[in-house]
């Protein structure tokens, strides 16, 4: 998808290779014009004047008023230098002009090249916009586009994409702005040629991604209009030594050592102890009061025997087979048993030890990653709590034990969210696959995660926490691929200019700019969670969610106070209030009261008793026009919190049994029975919360944003 | 405040009692330049032209460039008729543009009364703004600012205050728009002048309040330079008969009576009923159960005693000195019994009966407001599910009784917000002054309640759900007098569109526009909370934590990973991450690790006893330069969860004790035993939550946002 033919990359090639030998890291508008025309993007008639008198038939050839402007490979902006001037429309303009660039130029640099003016058409009219393209530090080549003026420079109106770009991706891109109705035409103003300015992203995508040396470029002003878009202004960077591209494992190799890894025969412990409160003892006790069926052994020189285990004094004593060691030693000591390690062929090392690169011991983590490489061992950590692995009853970890065994698999970049990933889902009864802590990264990141979980039937969502991504093209990648078979949510903290101040300082991790994060996971398909507490909660709901049918979503409440709260949270969550037909408002009106409103919300109203409730939602559930459901509760004598929970179970049960997977969520406002009352219609399959409206109406959204993603509706 | 000396209000009469006599609904261009005129707003030099040859020698005397527009009161759009031509540079285009736009009007509006050409200066230059005035059904006149073109119309990027506002409100109105940055020059362009902008917006208000029959007035374009303002267009629309200002009691009536209902000597229960089940048994039930120190009475024709208490056939039989009336009876027999408690002088209704307006019964809510009103008696509902007001130990509702005393009164306009509160409240210990049903407000309201709880010593923070304001102005006016003592928040329902739509559906309130809410509950000092979860949250919160002394906050944390969080979290929240002077950052290294990283968040990393919280709390706390603390816990095996919770509710209950009264919130992560470590925090003046860095941020942010409104930073 990177080119198409009809680029002339030998022009460039050209271009570039002299702008090399001359050292130097920008082009002059001559050649960016070469390279838009052997990419085809549109830009004005000009030519390049070296006298006055040539400038003035330059001007009349390609038709007044032009825009005269310096040339100088040592005057890179141009409007400082005094070297522009706009708007000339007459013969004697242009050749007065000519003298002042020219003298304003040398005003400005006495030493500068100066090889002439060019001579312009000028362009105008349309809508200004911008387009260029830039070198992110974990994305590699991305595109930006945002309108012209001030609603980039204050408003910071822009949308980004990985490139290259597809035409679609483009037109995506182009309506992501805010200010995109803009572009529709607006007091009266002819509507924009989209698909031609969509045109020129894609060729500028297509351009940077063909020649990485192009660091930056920037197309500004483009003048969209309905005939077309032209490039009236273009200005390239050039960087010859970009930074390597990262290692990366194939899809394969990933699977291969993961499998072993989540998956092991046998497990050794490197630093098993019997002392109460060492990491060592904490280790062992919880793989083996966690139920893991495989092999343990603990390597310890020190003893016979450790937890009920035989011990070995080194992995080179231990038995053959074995598919991961946990080290629960000191830093110092780690890269000689993990060379140990690697020699006894196992597939995994899972490095609980702090004191790496998050405390300086950069060097020290370098050492021990190169002993990995070389056994073609992966690590996991250094400095984490370690994981878990449910299905195989696995808790490979110094803190407690976890068995809920479920769909949702959580990572995490800090051991402290770890640990409220533990705490959260002990407390919420929410069934998980896996909880794995990856600390510093250095080696096992996100996408060899994504890659496994994409791929694991015990998985069906996955939720992680990070403050930055190795190698985002490979998150990119692997998203991609996970997303149209589960959601993939993803906390991204130091979202913020402070947060990012305080990732710097954590992880030594450069956060990028936020919005590139932003646009490049929605552009994967990632569901970004906007803080901690929505990670877990997606994490815990979204399996628990069947996948809408379509957009039509209805608010079926007893208590019309929680129908305008609910209706607030399905606009703030981007779904659709579904506009009811009139034979189905009619079959709903059967069932409530005269002075109950249907529309939607159907307010049932507050007095109802529940066989109310259950006709309303059987109806819901069996008309197939409506695609999800939002119930709202109100605590009343008649229909007490169990009495709703329950009947609301049975309803969806029943639905469920005849084939109708709906997803159904619930509001429940009343007193304190409506926790109890919310976590059974949770154990039942609808995702239920007290005392707030706006949580599972959040929650459906999340499963929305997914599915669209997912290319589901 | 409302009006300036200088201003010529008869000028401004004659032009109004002109256009009402020829029953005109809008100004024609010289009328809207006298009413300018008369205010002092500037606009452009300009003057009327019968004639073509007039019309040029105008234009030579103005100053050419100039623009021409016909002159007529049955041309509304002039633009539209073809009325208007600008940048006329010449005598002879000025003379032919004369003819074109007379010929223009005619043929648009063949009858209408043409009364010449307006010849006005052209302007330009600057920024093009927007300022208008506006009619709003909740507030009444706002004034409007925005930037002019697409920002307005495409981003609504605008900024609304009530009518008339003072010179600092029009700045900080200016100030309030997302594209504020652009009046501070861009591109190399001037600064506009501010001031002289404000001043057109302050007396754009006191005309429309001087003169409440200008019902709308748009300013648009109004060029603003560093020179000044000029409005190049202006229009007037009318109206000549607007809705009756609400009635309004003085607050000494509404102490008076809210007095007497709050902490009534004694009660009668008008349908207090033996029959479990009935509404007018659960009431009588809660007010004894509750624990209610005064006589009751209830009212039943078929009773001797009703709940061992002597029961009366009607109120007529009773005893004097009653203050209140609870109803539990049917609506249709509301009016007749409440004539009765009218006549035996009660001072307030409570009405829990619904079957009023919620139900198309407007007429029968009417008749027993005017009941009420020919009394003297004030009316709680009707539709309500009664209120709590805990130092009377008073539970007049059929729900349960609520009695953990504390300083938050909460009132909601929907009976299942309601329950939501009481079992929100019940679950977290809330403690709670009062919790209040209004209902379908048939009389008593928000700024009622607000009047009594704001001089209330029971009360330190009101939060209160609605749908609807029946009065914006008294909402804002007791909101004002509130505010600077105990904190405001409000939960305003009905947010979006579709939300609106649903409001509408259920209480047939017209909804504003929510971002003339957003902004002027603002203007008033309110605190708006965004959901359901937040209102309760704030009210829980609020009266728990110390107003922060000033604007530096500094994040102590445990796990870095939580301090990325809560960093974005401050962001998000509009607070400001101190920048730790060298002298104290040296003072908090010298209790952390050399890996840990001081600035802020000061990471003091996860490994750590609780001697490193405490001393580095101590040392926060300590500090005078440090305004307010957010504390990142980690669990651990070394410093587990309730030994955390212990020790800083020790430092802080110490520095408390001696004086140092700063707002401390936590966020725990661990294993579920941060929550009742997080409950113990809660429980000590600490506001901590489990399993999210978003809560205690944004509680944090509440309360600064309070403070702030209240000057108290």
């Amino acid at each position: 998808m990177a080119t198409e033919t009809g680029y002339d990359r030998d022009a460039v090639r050209a271009v570039l290779d002299r702008a090399r030998s001359e050292s130097r890291a920008a082009l002059t508008a001559p050649e960016g014009k070469a390279l838009a025309e052997a990419y085809g993007i549109p830009i004005p008639g000009e030519a390049l004047a070296t006298s006055a008198d040539e400038a003035v038939s330059l001007a009349v050839e390609l038709g007044l008023p032009v825009v005269a402007k310096i040339v100088s490979p040592d005057i890179l902006h141009k409007t400082d230098a005094g070297g522009v001037e706009v708007g000339l429309s007459s013969a004697e303009e242009v050749k007065a002009a000519y003298q002042r660039i020219v003298d304003n130029a040398r005003a400005y640099n006495p030493g500068a090249d100066i090889q002439g003016v060019q001579v312009q058409q000028m362009v105008g009219g349309g809508q200004e916009v911008l387009i260029g393209a830039t070198t992110d530090p974990t994305f590699g080549k991305v595109v930006v586009f945002g309108l012209g003026g001030i609603l980039v420079e204050v408003l910071k109106d822009v949308a980004f994409r990985l490139a290259p770009v597809s035409a679609e991706e483009a037109r995506a891109q182009i309506g992501d702005i805010k200010a995109a109705e803009v572009l529709k035409g607006v007091r009266g103003g002819e509507a924009v040629d989209t698909d031609r300015l969509a045109d020129v992203i894609t060729r500028l995508s297509d351009l940077v991604t063909d020649f990485p040396e192009i660091s930056e470029a920037d197309l500004n002003p483009v003048f969209a209009s309905a005939s077309g878009s032209v490039a009236a202004d273009l200005r390239f960077v050039l960087d010859f030594e970009p930074p390597e591209p990262p290692a990366r494992f194939t899809r394969e190799e990933i699977l291969a050592s993961m499998n072993r890894i989540f998956k092991p025969r046998s497990i050794a412990i490197i630093g098993a102890s019997n002392e109460q409160g060492k990491i060592g003892n904490s280790v062992i006790r919880n793989v083996v009061d966690g139920g893991y069926a495989g092999q343990v052994y603990p390597i310890n020189p020190k003893a016979d025997e450790v937890y009920g285990r035989a011990a070995y004094p080194t992995m080179a004593d231990a038995p053959d087979g074995i598919d991961v060691a946990v080290f629960a030693i000191p830093a110092k000591f780690v890269a000689a048993a993990l060379e140990e390690a690697g020699r006894k062929g196992v597939a995994g090392a899972i490095l609980i030890p702090s004191g790496f690169a998050e405390t300086g011991e950069q060097e020290l983590q370098d050492e021990v990653l190169a002993v990995a490489r070389r056994h073609g061992v992966r690590l996991l950590g250094p400095n984490i709590y370690g994981y878990y692995y449910t299905p195989e009853h696995l808790s490979a970890t110094f803190c407690t034990p976890y068995d809920v065994a479920g769909g949702t698999a959580l990572t995490s970049q800090s051991g402290g969210i770890g640990m409220a990933i533990l705490g959260y889902s002990r407390s919420t009864s929410t069934g998980v696959s896996a909880i794995v802590g990856v600390g510093n990264k250095a080696d096992i990141d996100e996408d060899d995660l994504l890659t496994f979980f994409g791929q694991d039937d015990n998985t069906n969502a996955i939720a992680m926490h990070l403050e930055d991504l190795k190698d985002g093209r490979a998150f990119v990648q692997a998203a991609r691929e996970v997303v149209p078979k589960k959601p993939v949510v993803v906390l991204k903290a130091g979202r913020t200019s402070a947060g990012a101040r305080a990732a710097g300082s954590h992880t030594g991790a450069l956060a990028g700019d936020d919005k590139v994060y932003d646009d490049i996971l929605r552009q994967a398909g990632v569901v970004r969670a906007p803080g901690l507490n929505e990670l877990l909660e997606y994490g815990r709901a979204l399996p628990v969610l069947p996948t809408p049918g379509g957009e039509n979503v209805v608010i079926i409440t007893g208590a019309g106070g929680s129908g305008v709260l609910l209706s607030d949270a399905v606009v703030d969550n981007g779904l659709s209030l579904m506009e009811i037909p009139p034979d189905l408002d009619e079959s709903f009106r059967a069932f409530i009261p005269p002075f109950g409103a249907a529309g939607n919300p159907v307010d049932i109203t507050g007095g109802e008793p529940p066989s109310t409730y259950e006709k309303t939602i059987r109806l819901g559930l069996e008309d197939p026009r409506v695609h999800a459901l939002i119930l709202g509760y109100w605590h009343t004598i008649v229909t007490p919190p169990m009495v709703f929970a329950e009947l609301v179970a049975d309803v969806v049960g029943q639905a469920r049994a005849a084939g109708i997977d709906k997803p159904v969520v619930a509001s429940l406002s009343g007193d304190t029975e409506v926790e109890a009352a919310s976590a059974h219609l949770f154990a039942h399959g609808v995702v239920a919360y007290p005392y707030t409206t706006e949580k599972p109406v959040q929650v459906l959204g999340a499963k929305y944003r997914w599915a669209r993603a997912a290319g589901l509706l």
